[in-house]
């Protein structure tokens, strides 16, 4: 299971470079921003799901003392109506413009409509309390259903999705496609097992701790300088320049540490608003910081909805597949629907599929990305279906996947052939754990009976672009220039690649992430992408470095440059062992042979090598009360290659755990009128250390063929599972089968009602 | 006169991308650093010129409440006692260390002795005065003939200079060393004429705006971070590292914007307190910001001293040059006289010749560089002597200088062969400039006398190392990445030279100087090297992006690389004319040909190509009052290639204010005690606006042979010849020959008695 090259720093586990600053309160998060001069922003949100604006009336806010500007929609550039490419995911200027600031209508409570820059941020709640809009109140659409029906409201003015190719004749389809292969009515004629449920999720959170903020500075210059906190600053540069109409190079984004993103991070919300601001302000400094009612209320969660799958199976084997996928876009078109299809059969070889796709518009927040999206709405369904086929078959879970399992050349539910994946390995390693061979005791004598359940998942994992620079010292360190956020480690993770081309220490590279100023263009910390491309782009500027240098030591030599080699950390003579200097060595000799060294490194990379993770999960149920306690939990998973095994593992771990509260208890609760009523981490229930046992961690490692090291993204397959995972778990200990997340105690007591009459 | 290559960007004048933040005050300097949880730092200095320390008691000032860390030379790690090339100029540590914070012994006053961090500057001060210091005074020498006497105090204990490769048997001797080419003995025993006079300078200092400042953190992983104004944070990183003890690669130096350096802010002062008083105080930032009676009597001005100087001619023609230059180090060896032996006859081709040079410890604060230094003290005998020796022969004193003008193939006086250099071409210059051919109305009616003078200067110019980052951005502007201190505008001219290369717009270049983190090595904005090297950097780094860019274009048209030509800003096919694109255009095309393209380019260049500078200047002096006014002054200098004339002429213009406050107000007003008594910008006067009329300039271009766009140094060949112009203006007007800088009035009224008898 561990890959077989031997490497030096790869694989071992170095404290991170910003650890410190971490643990002692020194990094600088979005909050942490001040400038001279500056101004507080606030925010004026809509308090209806769904309602048109007849007039703002800012003047009252205005002659407040302290008030410096007022903006309305009104302020907002006009922008482009078309659909650009942003690299993970794509944007439509004109909707991101409404989405940030409504033009004419809120289309979900908490739609800003206005914002004040004051003084102070007591003097801009004030202010933007005394701003008075004449809402007429519309009626609202707040599930797929309720969307989709005859009657609904139309949401999204003038908008007319595309439904297989056509121009959609129902109200609030974002959106309609289907992939189909092979045969699938034939599939089904011919399948002797057919079983069909539709599964449905809430829609969830993303919970990172750091509410979204930015702080800009618009100057007399027309340069827009952005201070945020973003899984991408230069994403970030694309859509301020797409918003506020700028061209790129006009703005500058410095990145600040990340209190987490988990996908959430990549759209900008508060950002052109302080820009605007700072405009109106004569150039001052404009920060705005969320609260966490704002960013549960506007900032983008993964949709709710629901996934209808029925699979058909015949001597063992799964032979046909149907998908029906429907997700909640929130009030703009653009949910994760397309990624969920391309994940919905991805564990499984199935000759005959179809696979049918609906992004609808709602009155809710607009969806972002949330740690591999959609795919573990997906997994819900297909694996609760792998489940009860087993049961019906009696087949072992674990056996029946893998004889079914995708491998490379099968076709994936979308159409691509695989390459080289780990999806067998990964449920070898999973039935050979400690964990599934461990007994069960299903009744602990307490009245709580236990239950255990596993499920596997997929995600394909993303390349995009990624440029880092390296500067060579005279003590034989290099600085390593990147522009990717560090989520989870990635300046370690980056380095050590570069530490290991170098034949140095991961402590000798100094990573720093900068401005989009001062490298070139890197795509998000996202998609899984970063410690794989960014990785890739530092050893390519790490070879860059080598060739710089082995031209340095034919020069000190005064020999040809191809006599040169470097293996192992030294360069050496080909023809005479006498001559050899260690990296250290070499950056010691820069002076007096030419000056400084650095190099650049960049990549595009279109494929990336996806991801299986396999997890096991022991329940135990009071039946009385339906509480859920994980009792066990166990996360395999198919790294490629650990860079550092420890953030590895930290990843699969703190993806099982957004899983486990995804399955048991996170929703956005909703009223009837459209409204979140748990719109704080009080009432929003995410799950915390003391409700979880420590996660168990089975690296598998089938290294990824396109990748100097191996390396596949790591960090969103470990939150499919999950769901699927508990549910199966529910239903092995109480024989229910629950097909509504979140899984909380009230349905399983519904559930044991209707169960037992 | 003008180079006869054509340009697009080279030549103009745009916009400086960092103007308006610094007209609108946004720009950071070091005083606007302000880090959480900071401190404020305060330095005890020694009130003697020349004390022994018995003992510090820091117990009173350790007991206030809100100090927070007291420190004193024993908290300094003990530095290696070695000299260490620091690009521009050299450091030994232990003197460096010793400098920083007296050991022992007070060498000067404004020394060092103790340190206080504290929660507010006021309270740091209170604590410093609580410091009691039991001091053993010694008798002091602040002049080179002081120091130089048999009966001198010895200033730094156990050092033993080198006298002509012996070691010294004077006191106080830094050095002395000699350079001597033909046979002085004969030449002057065939001159027909000999005049020889003695020089005498004060002590003057560069009268930067802005103090010196540092603000860092020391961590608990022993890694400094440091903010401060310099010309160059490598050097304040290497200067650190030598002193603290640690590698270079755990300090990060971050330079803010500097307000006026003029080679006096290369080397550090409180930095290294801050640091220290950092890690004292569990790693809180803590800042120290100078005042400027610390400025004055603790930073390096540039040396007082006396050069004394005889030339012999014979036949109109120089043949002899007998030159001796004694200046004042300060409290520790390292005075400018090594440049200035470089610069004493580089004017002018003697066959004959020897310097000696004399570097003598005082007790006065330590010499830093100063704009050409060393070359105006030189120029001042030297073009002083030729103006006597003009009028006594009665020669043009233009013809003269040409008849005798240094040119390719001449030998320096110091030895090196003269390359391609603009010494005739800026006489000449001169000479037809509309000034010299003015006429001068010697009596203007008002009781006031008028007079003319010339004098010419040399600089040598310095190469040394930069390294500059590029990326492209889609909208086809290109970021650049730069080490160099921005002085004078060097983001534009080193901007500038990129966007030729690449065929855009300057404003298309962004360029950001950044930390030491996140560029390669650059040596120090110092030594005129800037525009010359960095603009090198910049220039290769160019280079290297348009052949990636051709590597693109080739992927783009599927033809061969070679097929590719780039040429007046386009890409285009050597064979199909239809396949051209702009750099624009390619840029657009960058996401989907292969992603972003970065490059660098780094330089390590040992020879710069030398400049001179030639400055007539009218007085008009009350002969009542030796009240003195500059009514007309200009300067004509070869500066190889204007890049951007405005500030070229701005170098110029700056160049020439400077030298004339030196010649006519300014100096170290020194008491019999070693006390400076004019420590404030009341009393030390430096020129104003008001003072001085527009200086003129003529911008000479002789194109330097081994810079791809043939630029020279600028910056400091405009100081060397005020002095020496002044002083024979003065000549013109009164009949009086000034040998004493500076020429304030009372010094003219007392030549005037002295003349009248």
């Amino acid at each position: 299971m561990v890959a077989t090259q031997e490497y030096k720093v790869i694989g071992t586990r170095p404290i991170r470079h910003d650890g410190l600053d971490k643990v002692t309160g020194r990094a600088i998060y979005g909050a942490d921003v001040k400038l001279p001069d500056m101004l507080y922003g606030f925010v004026l949100r809509s308090p209806h799901a769904h309602a048109r604006i007849r007039s703002i009336d800012t003047s009252a806010a205005e002659a407040m003392p302290g008030v410096v500007a007022v903006m309305t929609a009104n302020d907002m550039p006009e922008a482009a109506d078309e659909l650009v490419d942003l690299g993970e995911g794509a944007i439509n200027f004109s909707h991101a413009s409404d989405h940030i600031m409504a033009m004419s209508k809120a289309k979900f409570k908490g739609h800003p409509v206005a914002a004040v820059a004051a003084t102070s941020t007591n003097v801009a709640r004030e202010a933007v309390a005394a701003i008075k809009v004449d809402w007429e109140v519309l009626k609202s659409a707040v599930t797929v259903d309720e969307a989709l029906a005859p009657d609904a409201p139309v949401i999204l003015d003038g908008w007319v999705g595309d439904d297989l190719g056509e121009k959609s004749t129902k109200p609030n389809v974002g959106s309609h496609f289907r992939h189909e292969f092979g045969d699938i009515e034939k599939g089904f004629a011919d399948s002797t097992t057919i079983i069909e449920h539709r599964y449905d999720l809430a829609m969830v959170h993303q919970g990172y701790i750091e509410p979204h903020n930015g702080t800009a500075i618009w100057d007399q210059e027309d340069r827009v300088r952005l201070w945020t906190s973003t899984q991408g600053a230069f994403t970030v540069r694309t859509q301020l320049a797409g918003i506020l109409q700028l061209d790129e190079s006009r703005i500058k984004v410095t990145p600040t540490e990340i209190g987490g993103g988990f996908g959430g991070k990549i759209p900008i919300y508060v950002e052109p608003l302080a820009a605007i601001l700072s405009k109106k302000s004569g150039g001052k400094p404009v920060r705005i910081l969320m609260d966490r009612p704002e960013v549960f209320e506007a900032t983008g969660p993964t949709p709710g909805g629901w996934v209808s799958v029925r699979l058909g199976v015949k001597d063992r084997k799964i032979i046909a597949g149907d998908a029906d996928i429907r997700f909640d876009a929130g009030g703009f078109p653009g949910s994760p629907v397309g990624a969920a299809a391309m994940c919905v059969f991805s564990c499984y070889d199935i000759e005959n599929t179809r696979i049918d796709g609906w992004d609808i518009i709602v009155n809710k927040p607009k969806t972002a990305a949330y740690r591999a999206p959609g795919s573990t709405h997906v997994a819900y369904a297909i694996e609760c279906i792998i489940d009860e086929i087993c049961e019906e078959l009696d087949l072992d879970p674990i056996q029946f996947r893998l004889d079914n399992a995708s491998k490379e050349g099968t076709r994936r539910g979308d159409g691509p052939i695989f390459p080289r994946i780990g999806n067998i390995e990964t449920l070898e390693a999973a039935r050979d754990s400690a964990h599934w061979n461990a007994p069960l005791d299903k009744n602990p004598g307490n009245g709580n009976v236990r239950g255990r359940g596993i499920a596997n998942g997929y995600w394909f994992n993303v390349g995009l672009k990624s440029s880092v620079n390296l500067s060579v010292n005279t003590d034989g360190t290099v600085m390593l220039i990147e522009g990717s956020t560090d989520i989870g480690g990635t300046r370690a993770s980056i380095a050590m690649q570069a530490a290991e081309v170098l034949g140095i220490r991961a402590e000798d590279i100094i990573p720093t992430v900068v401005d989009t100023d001062s490298v070139g263009y890197t795509d998000v910390t996202g998609g899984s992408r970063t410690t794989y491309a960014t990785g890739f782009a530092a050893y390519k500027a790490a070879q860059n470095l080598i060739d710089e240098l082995t031209a340095r030591a034919a020069t000190i030599w005064d020999i040809p440059e191809d006599e040169v080699v470097f293996e192992d950390g030294k360069f050496s003579s080909k023809s005479d062992p006498e001559l050899s200097m260690t990296f250290k060595e070499i950056a010691g000799k820069l002076n007096e042979t030419g000056g400084p060294v650095s190099s650049t490194g960049a990549v595009d990379l279109e494929n990336a090598g996806g991801g299986f993770a396999v997890h096991i999960c022991d329940l135990e149920i009071d039946p009385e009360t339906g509480k859920t306690d994980v009792i066990r939990y166990t996360a395999v998973q198919d790294v490629g290659k650990a860079i550092h095994p420890s953030y590895v593992e930290g990843q699969m771990q703190g993806g099982a755990v957004q899983g486990i509260g995804w399955a048991l208890n996170e929703e956005y609760f909703m009223s009837d009128d459209g409204q979140m009523v748990n719109s704080s981490y009080l009432d929003y229930r995410m799950p915390t250390s003391l409700d979880l046992p420590e996660i168990e961690t089975v690296i598998v490692e089938v290294p990824n063929p396109i990748h100097p090291f191996g390396v596949r993204g790591v960090g969103e397959p470990p939150i499919v599972p999950p769901v699927a995972a508990i549910a199966n778990a529910i239903n092995d200990a109480l024989g229910i089968r629950l097909r509504e997340a979140p899984m909380n105690p009230g349905r399983i007591l519904e559930a044991l009602k209707e169960k037992n009459g």
